[in-house]
């Protein structure tokens, strides 16, 4: 009896695949993550149908998307945001309400349902910085103003976006459109991020020396991964999505990190279950949706999706001259993990068809792509300063 | 719409009574792994069924077994054992074949099928040294030639538990009991371990130079999940358990793991999933089948347990004194999570009834709970030379 185990099967066939993918893209100079997309695109049911994902794993793929957002909030300092200054919060500000305003103007002209139009716009708002921070690292140039205002803006965006998430799952889910409706859900979202940025903080400080003092094996960890689970579980449970509790439970964690050496635990449980979020990520997506009438729809949302960060981010910088505003502006055009998150959940609540599950995977893909090469043509002259600067410190030193 | 989530609530319900239970058997200085599996009966189907495991949490627990024997295998290092010297192996055959021996006899001689006896036998065979190691490591005794014996014999008994746990359930896969697929199964059994144990550290050392090339973030992290995985889908394809991948996987790694940080990542994994292994474990322990013919059952297998080990493992260091041979034996008489998922394999493939994976849980938990006592009264001796030896030590510096 050589038993078929089909779990097995297809967490290996879904992890090599994944990585195989990644690890090519990134030889190719492009982001790892939109390859392992790409192989449950082509790989998933709708394409060659070699590993079809059985509801085990998407539950793991669901358990990627709490670990991926539990990540990005460990890695997340708001203590450190009141040295960046105000510049960075109006760029976040404004480069979340234009994409916003955008995209739901150009879905409704376009016939979308106003569900429709909300979500896709959601989903058109949330910088993803981790592709713009590694091309700036990679050019030396993450001294500069822009690359500061950039990486301080970016997590603003990430909490902002977060909250907007929380009203927009929460709007869509209660029924009707009242007025009230949409002010309860508002204040439940905005109150549960003020809950988390202001109070968890100082309640995990108070449960420090007690975690300290727990007899089971690697305390910390154990309470952070259950304190995750628990939000993620509650979110979930006062409506909005899960994503939103496990990153405030990441923020909450942040500042003890370094102490607990959580970041590099939870980075490694990440490594492990995120593949197969993304995978079945692109195991949706429908191309058979593809249609003349859809693509001309995506590079529209495209084009929107660039222009408005453009506009949104650089307008507040106008003032340090259009290089500063070009800068950042192109540094806040990458969209990642949190708008295609945004998209599943509304694909997964019926609120969005296929159609417009697949404009913001390919609006995704699209300012991913374009974004680094933007970035080194505008990054070009810090980087020839560069040299000379390293010179400098290396005789003073 | 405020969906309840069946998975995020499982999950959270799980992991946060399995810890609970884990940390209130800690306190009692008792094993927190009794506490995880006592959670899953109490609260399981069987028991109050407050949380009814489904299929996902079934597979989670599944991934959970399988990196808990990943983690084993990277921990141990078959090099060291070298050093150990022969008693250890010696103690180790004889205290394999003894429990077995006495096992399957008693089994058969109560009636049970041979199919039973078999799995029940394999089930009293490998011991768990964590217990041992912890109460040794308490007391500051580790350095006593007679926890040397222990520790190095742990390590082959984990292997040679392997080794008869693919042979078991290779054997009782195979339709019919001809002498000739006894035979073709043994020989793939010990012929994967072989391979595993010689040839793939090997093969992880030429791996070596390409691994640290690899564009993917982490890639010796992410290649050594593949394996496991990989393992562990190949063994349960050629008909042995998963988890016998996993454990050679970890193995195959152990000489890298400082060099890559591979254990304590690896070990945060395990400590996010092992919880759903142990609680599912106890969730699937049906009370109901405990009549008194069955307590008296458990009772001649504990007590065949403890005494097995005791003559199996004092005998061949019988001439260092009576006083060492029941260390030794003592020490190698806890029983552990390979036990507890042959007893698994079996009711999941059908070849023990509830009855056996009961006997199997009981005779688990009784072995671990009263060798600590038994431990701590024989190595008292030990103990009080101790203060001794560290101020012998202290004057020397």
């Amino acid at each position: 009896m050589h038993v078929e185990d089909p779990f097995l099967f297809q967490l290996f066939a879904i992890f090599v695949w994944a990585k195989l993918f990644g690890e090519v893209f990134e030889r190719l100079s492009l982001p790892a993550v939109l390859g392992e997309i790409l192989a449950g695109v082509i790989l998933g049911p709708f394409g060659v149908a070699l590993v079809v994902p059985d509801t085990s794993i998407y539950s793991v793929a669901e358990l990627g998307a709490i670990f991926l957002l539990f990540t990005v909030g460990l890695g997340t300092h708001p203590k450190e945001l009141l040295s960046v200054g105000r510049t960075s919060l109006y760029v976040a500000l404004a480069g979340i309400m234009v994409p916003f305003i955008f995209g739901f103007s150009y879905m409704l002209l376009a016939h979308h349902s106003p569900h429709e139009a909300t979500f896709v716009a959601a989903a058109m708002v949330a910088t993803s910085v981790g592709i713009t921070a590694r091309v700036l690292g990679d050019m030396h140039v993450l001294h500069t103003r822009a690359a500061r205002i950039i990486l301080g803006a970016a997590v603003f965006d990430d909490i902002l976006g977060m909250i907007l998430l929380g009203v927009v799952v929460g709007l869509v889910s209660t029924t009707g459109n009242a007025w009230a409706q949409l002010l309860v859900t508002a204040i439940e979202a905005v109150g549960f991020a003020l809950l988390m940025l202001f109070y968890a903080p100082r309640l995990v400080k108070r449960m420090e020396p007690g975690l300290e003092r727990m007899s089971t094996h690697d305390a910390p960890l154990v309470i952070s991964l259950a304190i995750c689970i628990g939000l993620s579980y509650a979110a979930a449970k006062i409506g909005m999505a899960a994503i939103i509790g496990a990153f405030f439970a990441g923020l909450a964690f942040a500042e003890y990190s370094p102490r607990w050496n959580l970041l590099p635990r939870v980075s490694a449980i990440n490594e492990f279950l995120a593949p197969f979020f993304f995978f079945s990520m692109g195991a949706r997506l429908n191309l058979g949706v593809l249609d003349s009438g859809l693509m001309i729809s995506a590079a529209i949302v495209c084009l929107l999706a660039v222009v408005s960060k453009l506009v949104g981010c650089g307008l507040p910088v106008l003032a340090s001259g259009w290089k500063t505003a070009a800068k950042v502006g192109i540094g806040m055009v990458p969209r990642g993990e949190v708008g295609l998150i945004v998209a599943l959940v509304g694909l997964q609540m019926n609120m969005i068809p296929a159609s417009a599950y697949a404009l913001v995977i390919l609006m995704t893909a699209f300012t991913t792509l374009i974004a680094p090469p933007l970035l080194r043509a505008v990054f070009r002259e810090d980087m020839a300063a560069e040299p000379a600067l390293r010179h400098e410190q290396k005789t003073a030193v």
